[in-house]
């Protein structure tokens, strides 16, 4: 569907481009839309107002290039994350796929469990052995191991229900977004509770975004030689958990500036978009809520993945555009 | 002075620029030197070559864009770092500034020591007493409010042999050489074991690099909500050592790739050039050596700032280049 653009909004890209209004209003201006896949509406003009007040040099609220900083969540915000996170999906998969190696996890859970396809078992071992899986799975390798085991993965594995590749559930809306801001000068930035060697193999290509901005979780690394080889290997222990009060702190270490626009799905991103849009001038905090059931998932305050509750208690008394995903996208995958 | 080409640069700098090169010799082709402030020599003809190599889409060691990462130590590589590193008179500075709230500090030490003026008992409580002082001066405030006292205090704060604010003791010849690498399409990045919140305040400024490209060392932080206002406050616990095998996982960290060129001027540098040098394809690793008593400071092996002695011993052998500061720049400051 090729979405109208509302007088307003043709004003405002206008205006953003730099070209003076036509003082004849016929014949009428053709704009090529940079938002394609979004429905008019709220959330879409939230964010063409946003854009042309930082971007216009005669606006009160311009922000200068180098600090059009925008920071994005993955799962849930850039690509789906149901039934389960994409990355939890690759730590079974490699379970399975190294358990030759390990006859010993054909009587260890939470191995067994995941070997026995039983995923109540799985559940039940809770965080310490959802951890233990991701420890098991992510290192006792080298950084260059674990690049060609997450391409290898992401090359040949499929959704369990879509049956897509994973990479070809990113959603075409943000995919617009992200050119649109960059386009304007934004720097964008994934900040995400995944990890961030997970990420790094294949952002730049799939959503444009280069390694060194990505930012998520990590474990352990230490550095050695080996037999003359310089390595950097992968250790079976947290460094550091980008989520929640996380995503801030990992904005500073990795960025060292407040970004003033935010992107996210769940509680988890809360403390991004409270950073960002505390922040002086024009910020835009934005939540995608996944309404639509029918094109991808419907879930937010009881979901045990990408919980959406207090995000969606308080975004309006905080000025936080919430992005309804049936009524606000005109497509969500790509390839719709 | 300004540098003469050699024949052999002028032809490079003619490759790199991508036009062709002139049918007739004469007149004689006018080049600007992009480096200006580096003699001729074998450094400077290093940096020309390994640019080619790298940029030239017709060379078997072109490197696309995205891949072209420098990164530079800071302390004697980019500024000086004698008779202290910048940032431990910064330290000794806040001591003084804060000792009022600190009436304890009178008969503590090391705080004593640094009230009086007691060089040797300051050295003498070693690392432990530099982390105490560090700790003292860095954290317990807001990121906010530790970015106003660094700025604040490069603004007033003076060289206590130059007498110079510390900001103009960076070194001329990097400042081009920075410059030539970013107009070849390079990132630049600083990787030192300063602290990365004493730095990223005025690095954009000062040497065109923005504060998601400077990694350094750190301590942890905490987010918290006071009365409304996100804060992200700074405590007094090392999180990481931006030094020997710690720069190699610092840019892995942050950057997320291997940088094709590094430069640093210290054995503490040595894991950076080493990692870097050991990938695939063209690579640059470069060591600035303190050879100009006179200009600057001359130090080396047995120095306790900045000890350059196993990079000298292997630096030959790892095809690394070796700048002699007194022979090949033509001019050290700005100012000169």
């Amino acid at each position: 569907m090729k979405t109208v653009l509302t007088v307003a909004a043709v004003s405002l890209l206008i205006l953003s481009s730099g070209c003076a209004p036509s003082v004849d209003p016929n014949p009428p201006v053709k704009v090529v839309d940079p938002l394609p896949s979004w429905n008019d509406g709220e959330a879409k003009q939230a964010i063409f107002d946003f854009v042309v007040r930082v971007t216009d040099s005669a606006s009160p609220d311009f922000v200068p290039e180098p600090e059009r900083i925008a920071t994005f969540d993955n799962d849930g915000c850039l690509w789906s994350e149901q039934p389960m996170y994409f990355q939890f999906i690759f730590a079974i998969d490699r379970v399975k796929a190294m358990a030759p190696e390990h006859p010993e996890w054909q009587s260890q859970q939470p191995f067994k469990a995941v070997l026995d396809g039983d995923m109540e078992t799985l559940a039940a071992s809770g965080e310490h052995g959802i951890l233990e899986l991701v420890m098991a799975t992510h290192a006792g390798m080298t950084t260059g191991e674990f690049e060609i085991v997450v391409k290898d993965w992401l090359a040949t594995a499929t959704h369990p229900t879509t049956g897509r590749p994973y990479t070809e559930m990113v959603y075409q809306p943000m995919l617009e977004l992200l050119d649109y801001l960059r386009a304007n000068g934004f720097k964008t930035f994934i900040v995400s509770g995944g990890g961030i060697e997970f990420m790094r193999p294949w952002t730049e290509a799939v959503y444009g975004i280069p390694p060194e901005q990505v930012v998520g979780s990590s474990i352990k690394t230490t550095y050695e030689v080996r037999d003359g080889e310089p390595v950097i290997v992968r250790l079976p222990e947290l460094n550091f958990i980008d989520d929640k009060q996380g995503k801030p702190l990992g904005i500073n270490s990795h960025i060292g500036r407040r970004p003033i626009a935010a992107f996210g799905n769940s509680d988890g991103d809360f403390q991004m978009l409270e950073w960002t849009t505390a922040g002086e001038g024009a910020r835009l905090g934005m939540y995608i809520h996944h309404t639509d059931a029918e094109r991808e998932w419907a879930y937010d305050r009881e979901s045990h993945i990408g919980r959406l509750d207090r995000g969606l208690d308080e975004a309006d008394a905080r000025g936080w555009v919430v992005v309804d995903m049936k009524r606000d996208w005109a497509s969500i995958y790509p390839s719709d």
